[in-house]
């Protein structure tokens, strides 16, 4: 009666197989709370703004460390793929990782306690959400069917049991909860306080505004779709960069059958940044995703895009030649967009996309 | 700061507005549990098997109760759309009430309780569900965003927040989850102790398996659709009844523009059904879902479908047509819904399908 038994297998931790991207501007203090979860981990530290300042990094971690002279020189020119000034650049850190799987955090976000008060190992649940199929085919009304205690309901048709490989696992917030400058000012004092404690594949074709503060995806499958965009210094935008990767990263596992999950685990999301500061940021991109959405919502890849390199050439020229109209800033981010993909293969020793 | 304040509008219990539909086959001592929160409430009582039989209702209750006799005097000839021993006979209680709501729930369904210990209101919920829309378009990643403590999360597009109708809302179940025979019979010990705090649209497009157990739905919206089929005596399926009405009410949803929920409320399921009768009921179910599924996936409804009742008659065109192959059960199945239809406008006094 393999049905009765307690699942016991204890999750693996992926030591050698995963990296912790972290984009900062300041000491990472933050660090110290994070230590029993993270210190087996290597981090990759982005450091944003002026690199002439010193990032102090606890002891005892294991990292490395890059500022904009080192993504300069290491990318050459294609380094203006990377945004500066904004939490953007965190996507460098997933083009030099060599591991099968990036968790990334924001240093303003600290270790939720789940409802009995206990510590919350928010990595070791993303990894289990990457670890366990995703299900987008079909909706489970009781949530992660691969769950302890769960299992796919009565109507769940039996040949979508096996589920599809999860690429990318959304975590979320206790605390400041992750809204948009008009919702920041209407609300002041709203604070997430409500642990739901599911974990969701969100069905194929549907889109979700992805968060870039609580993230952890399968580098293998879905890396070179998680570029951040061009945001902050010179651009007229900001904090659309998650947003952007998610986009393009839910159209594409859509089209390569791969699975994306949002819910648990929590982080403690400490504080709120200035509403007024991201009114500015966000103020153009309030208006472009309008047609954003609807642009995403009906891009269609073609059965020759079988890499995530080729559905990522083919969406930037999908941008360019759709949404362009906007404003000339999507035609220089569909090329970025190519750049990226340049950088990705030549950093992770790729053939030339026209070849595969 | 309209947004800094708790929310203390109570919810309307629409005491004259929403019908308790109840199937069974048994005395009604359930209901005592569910007195507080049942008893202002008309209950619509469908007694299925031997219509000789005296179902005694707890006093205090205000109900009509319909057995097999009741159902062949008023349908006549088209009482052959209503099922016969199977749970599928509760839709002749949508048909027969006059309200614009129907909550129906099965009589082995008691009072679950939230964490805290409380007694969940289920049908205060449900009617939460249902006054409130629903956001089928974009995945929220803070679940319902007209909660209070939630809201619409950044990457939002502001043009989608004011949301859709909400036609269904469908209810969870603490301890005996909805398994099919296999699962049943592979976890006999399996309980459901996961409270998941949350209320979720069903986006647009997929499809979920839905339970009839704890169900409310808007019966000005969507009644019409809502057909349990031919399941039970005579017919080679059983247990199937509310997946149906799922799967078509959710292609009609989508087509005309509603939203449908899953989540929140519990019941206490209290207890299993026999997985080797369930097994026998399911069989072909079991093989038939596999192409039930792709039928619906990709079910399209043409424009001059406007009404519920013209979009129900095209989908059992379509049933005819392409479900017939599987087995002569669908040409007989798509009849009984142009019946049902028939019916429904007969009791509802809706001028014919035709001439709308």
């Amino acid at each position: 009666m393999a049905g009765a038994l307690v699942d016991v297998k204890p999750t693996p931790i992926l030591k050698e197989e995963l990296d912790i991207v972290i984009p900062t501007i300041r000491n990472l203090d933050f660090l110290e709370m994070w230590r029993p979860f993270f210190e087996p981990y290597h981090l990759i530290i982005v450091q944003d703004g002026d690199p002439s300042r010193t990032i102090k990094v606890p002891d005892g971690f294991d990292y490395e460390l890059y500022n904009r002279n080192d993504i300069n020189r290491i990318l050459g020119p294609k380094a203006s793929c990377i945004s500066f000034k904004d939490s953007a650049c965190r996507c460098f850190g997933y083009l030099v990782s060599k591991k099968k799987y990036i968790f990334t955090i924001d240093d303003d976000c600290f270790v939720a306690k789940d409802p009995s008060g206990k510590e919350i190992n928010a990595l070791e649940q993303h990894i289990k959400n990457l670890l366990n199929p995703s299900t987008p085919l079909f909706f489970n009304t009781l949530y992660d069917p691969y769950r302890e205690g769960a299992d796919f309901v009565r109507g769940y048709p039996f040949s979508l049991r096996e589920g599809v490989p999860t690429a990318v696992s959304h975590g979320l917030w206790l605390n400041i909860p992750d809204y948009d400058a008009p919702t920041q000012l209407a609300k002041p004092l709203e604070r997430n306080t409500r642990f739901v404690d599911a974990v969701l594949t969100i069905p194929k074709g549907t889109l979700f505004p992805m968060c870039g503060m609580n993230l952890a995806f399968n580098r293998e499958l879905i890396g070179p779709a998680m570029y951040f965009g061009l945001m902050g210094d010179g651009q007229p935008i900001g904090r659309y960069d998650d947003m952007w990767a998610g986009w393009c990263m839910k159209v594409i596992c859509d089209h390569l059958g791969y699975g994306v999950k949002t819910g648990l685990p929590y982080i403690w999301h400490s504080k709120a940044s200035n509403p007024f500061v991201n009114l500015k940021k966000e103020y153009n991109g309030i208006f472009w995703q309008e047609e954003l959405i609807p642009f995403f919502q009906s891009a269609v890849l073609t059965k020759e895009c079988t890499t995530v390199q080729q559905c990522y050439i083919e969406l930037s020229k999908q941008v360019k030649a759709k949404l362009g109209k906007i404003d000339p800033y999507f035609l220089k981010l569909a090329d970025a967009m190519v750049t990226w993909v340049e950088a990705w293969d030549e950093l992770n020793g790729k053939v030339d996309v026209d070849q595969q």
